[in-house]
């Protein structure tokens, strides 16, 4: 190790290095590796990546099964210390982390600088949530020695952290589901060590990221291996740690396919694992028939920007827009086919993304009785991974012979069913798998009379959009992002808000246990000053 | 159906009826049957209990999904009365069950008594649950139209159920673990349907229990389909159950390898669906050298007493105690090989319970090295099927390396490990799987000097006892019945206890959605008074 860690790395100095971060090490012990590429120039970009070993996923594991019996343990305050710590190594990593992620990614400056503010913020809210202590599900259930015919124990229980956490880094949000995303730091919230798969699609902005994080580790005194960073394929390292003994859940956020394997390789372990994996969504809408009538240009306007905000390349995209035959429905169509001529084609986040698009696109353009609505005027330059924005339409009928038109297109895409009577109308909501967002465009007096489609989509989805958008993921207490698989292998489980800790912690009781061996958490005079359950009432007071 | 229902047995006078229970309607429309049988006499008992065909399940789940559409929706109060019905159904059932449950599996009068006030009072605690409705993890997120640069939407979020549940009745605790027991009650309780496997070794007190939540269904006005119950065996009707889908969840408790199935089919499905099977625990005792020293003859009382308390039918039976050499250690081996010499061999529950133990009773003490510390001095009477306790010991050097020794043996049996170092003492522990209890039996102060073993034992399990003996789970809030993998496929719920109903819902979050179409528990002012976490404040205050 020591070796490795002589073997300075030429990309040091610009503040992007390729090694492995295992812990407060940095490793490359490997002769693969690979590179970073700008996909609207197909330049390459600075830095040479290079793979962890399978000796190196042991070593950040054994250092990180150390660090938990340290880190595990550690106060929330202080745990909320590093937090922060991690917001300012971000923010000291300045605009050279904006130019490498747009550089990388193709987002634009402004939108990675928000994604930065997200990012940031939503630490902030963990670090909150530590500092609020509350989050812990505390009960206790004083004794009762004179119960008959048994006498009543004391029991106590709290949340502790499950161990270390894999985590996989999504493409479509290089900062906010990356490397010091969401998965991330609600897992290190939680007291679990982390170790990350960098994500090909952004390899620079993944070691400065990483960089930021361990550096924070160091400075605020956290125990050695509570943060590694690897690089490498999916296909070894990546399913490695999720095989890994001594992983103990895992957060990724990607595609369906990746997402069940992972799934599947957590289950058949020796010592099966949670995976929280967020996986596709085709994100329904309905629009109801008063709706069209009275807001169609606008609603068009609306969802023309939805469909393509980002390049589409949102797993809340609407792909799926639900009406009823009418007139109206035939003009919205046509409304929002002229919106989305009218916006240009852009590059997508990477090579595999833009090659995964077009595989989708084609399969479902050549679906037979499929109509195209609307394609951007501007052709599409293939050679720098540009989209065409495009909407097409199907009848209810054809949409429910044919499974390929609930595919998700990742893209600038949507798909409009135009159904011919209520009931197939419900049978094209039932038809649908479950997904992270449904969406109802009505006016509030109509909402009785499409009551059945409504529960219909609650039952299918995670969250539940009156009048808006689905994109746009607000990051707060009450959001659920998840959803009926396969919009999420767990759906009763959230990725984004603070209510994505819960992923990460076990609850644990404590019987009979002595006051001074207790955590403080569960203590009689309620030092935290915490929200907990007494004999079952809420309340902060002391015993 | 008709015919089916029409087709009286002749046991129906005498309450009990071997039909299969599907909503409203009995039916028996197999050929296939079996019967109930007196563990000690090996008498068969009355009533002829038909196999449910692969058509009953169908209808079974047919109309479990319908009543959902209704159920899921019922209000929290009328779930509540429902709940009480099935109470004073139980109660209404009268001597015959228990006189029925005694026959059946061969636990004592009393115990029988005592189990129903268990089942009939976490009932009533689940109803009290809803009642105060506050269980939901209700949360407001308000809108703030002003934000810049993006408006903030309206969020608020609420568990709702998933949707028909399948629940295997165990073979222990005939009535809190069985048809009425915690899964099916919590299951209910959060709004889901339940269609039940009855367990072959009680099915007289299946049926009994079952027609009284059918009964309570019916008069207190629930959808047909809110609970149903088949008979018929765990390879063809229990794992149809768990593959059907219109199944959503899946609780058990039993073996671990039928567990471990059902788990597998279930990630194996189409649509994967969560389980939680509670399963095989051997239940650590760590024994300290100072509570050795001051209290041997006290804690080889207290453990001969747990050993073999319901002859050592209890997942939460201590099988397995540790120690560190020393001549206290010796005494205390003694001493408890005395007490078990004490204690008569008893009839298990049922045949296939005492061949599961005689076998793994076999395995266990045919290993090298394993030595005999005491066995009831009475001879076992195997045609009626009794246990005979018995205490061994090992060195915890031969523990190590012989992975028999963490073999559960259901029954009243317990080994002792003899560790003769504090460095194999923690290695004996770190080599444990994941346990549903562990139990320190030590002076106060000695705590400190064993925090490593604290350590690990906390990482091993659901729940950690100081001083007192792991069989008997208190029911009640703060009560954490689970545990890492084996002792349950997902640490993260417990089965016992207020929080067993989280397993049977999901968070939903309903953004921007009108105040006249959100449910009650979510509208501004606060019908329900539940508590809410409003802008990430507990409160029960209006908006």
């Amino acid at each position: 190790l020591i070796d490795a860690v002589q073997l300075v790395n030429s990309e040091e100095n610009m503040g992007i290095h390729g090694k492995n971060i295992i812990g407060f090490s940095k490793v490359t012990n490997s002769n693969e590796s690979s590179f970073a590429y700008n996909p609207v120039t197909g330049e390459r970009l600075a830095g040479k990546f290079v793979s962890a070993t399978p000796e190196d996923l042991d070593q950040a594991l054994l250092i990180a099964k150390k660090a938990f019996e340290i880190y595990g343990k550690v106060s929330q305050i202080r745990r909320a210390e590093f937090l922060e710590a991690i917001i300012n190594e971000i923010m000291n990593i300045g605009y050279e982390l904006v130019e490498r992620a747009t550089e990388e990614t193709a987002l634009p400056k402004a939108r990675i600088i928000s994604e930065r503010g997200r990012t940031t913020g939503q630490i902030q809210m963990f670090a909150n949530l530590l500092r609020d202590g509350s989050w812990l599900e505390a009960a206790i259930d004083q004794a009762d020695p004179e119960r008959e015919p048994i006498p009543k124990a004391d029991v106590r229980r709290m949340l502790i952290p499950l161990g270390p956490v894999g985590v996989f880094a999504a493409s479509n949000f290089p900062l906010a589901f990356s490397v010091a995303g969401g998965d991330t730091i609600s897992a290190l919230a939680a007291g679990n060590p982390v170790i990350v798969k960098a994500h090909s699609g952004h390899l620079g902005t993944c070691a400065l990221m990483g960089e930021a994080i361990s550096k924070a580790a160091q400075k605020t005194g956290m125990a050695d291996g509570v943060f590694s960073l690897l690089h490498g394929s999916g296909r070894t390292i990546g399913q490695s740690l999720v095989q890994h003994p001594y992983i103990k859940a895992v957060g990724f956020t990607g595609s369906t396919a990746a997402g069940k394997l992972l799934f599947s390789l957590a289950n058949d372990r020796k010592e099966p694992i949670p995976v929280f994996a967020e996986m596709g969504s085709i994100n329904p809408v309905f629009v109801t028939p008063e709706a069209l009538k009275k807001r169609r240009a606008e609603i068009a306007t609306l969802y023309a920007g939805s469909i393509t905000l980002g390049v589409g390349q949102f797993c809340t995209n609407p792909g799926l827009i639900i009406g009823l035959e009418s007139p109206e429905l035939d003009d919205f169509i046509k409304e929002l086919g002229k919106k989305i001529e009218s916006i240009a084609p852009s590059t997508m986040l990477n090579k595999t993304v833009y090659k995964g698009f077009e595989t989708a696109y084609e399969n479902i353009i050549s679906q037979p009785g499929v109509q195209q609505e609307g394609v951007s005027k501007d052709d599409a330059q293939k050679e720098r991974h540009e989209a065409r924005p495009t909407v097409t339409s199907v009848t209810g009928k054809l949409f429910l012979g044919n499974p390929n038109f609930s595919k998700e297109v990742f893209g600038p895409f949507s798909l409009v069913v135009k159904c011919k009577s209520k009931d197939q109308l419900h049978e094209v909501l039932e038809n649908l798998e479950g997904q992270l967002t449904a969406t109802i465009m009505s006016e509030e007096k109509e909402l009785s009379d499409f009551s059945k489609a409504v529960d219909i989509l609650n039952q299918k989805s995670g969250r539940i959009l009156f009048n808006g958008v689905p994109t746009g993921v607000e990051v707060c207490a009450a959001m659920h992002h998840g959803g009926p698989f396969p919009a999420a292998t767990d759906s009763r489980f959230t990725s984004v808000g603070t209510f994505a800790i819960k992923r990460f912690a076990r609850p644990v009781a404590f019987q009979n246990w002595p006051e001074s061996a207790l955590p403080d958490e569960l203590k009689n005079n309620n030092p935290l000053n915490i929200w907990r359950l007494v004999d079952n009432i809420q309340t902060k007071d002391a015993l």
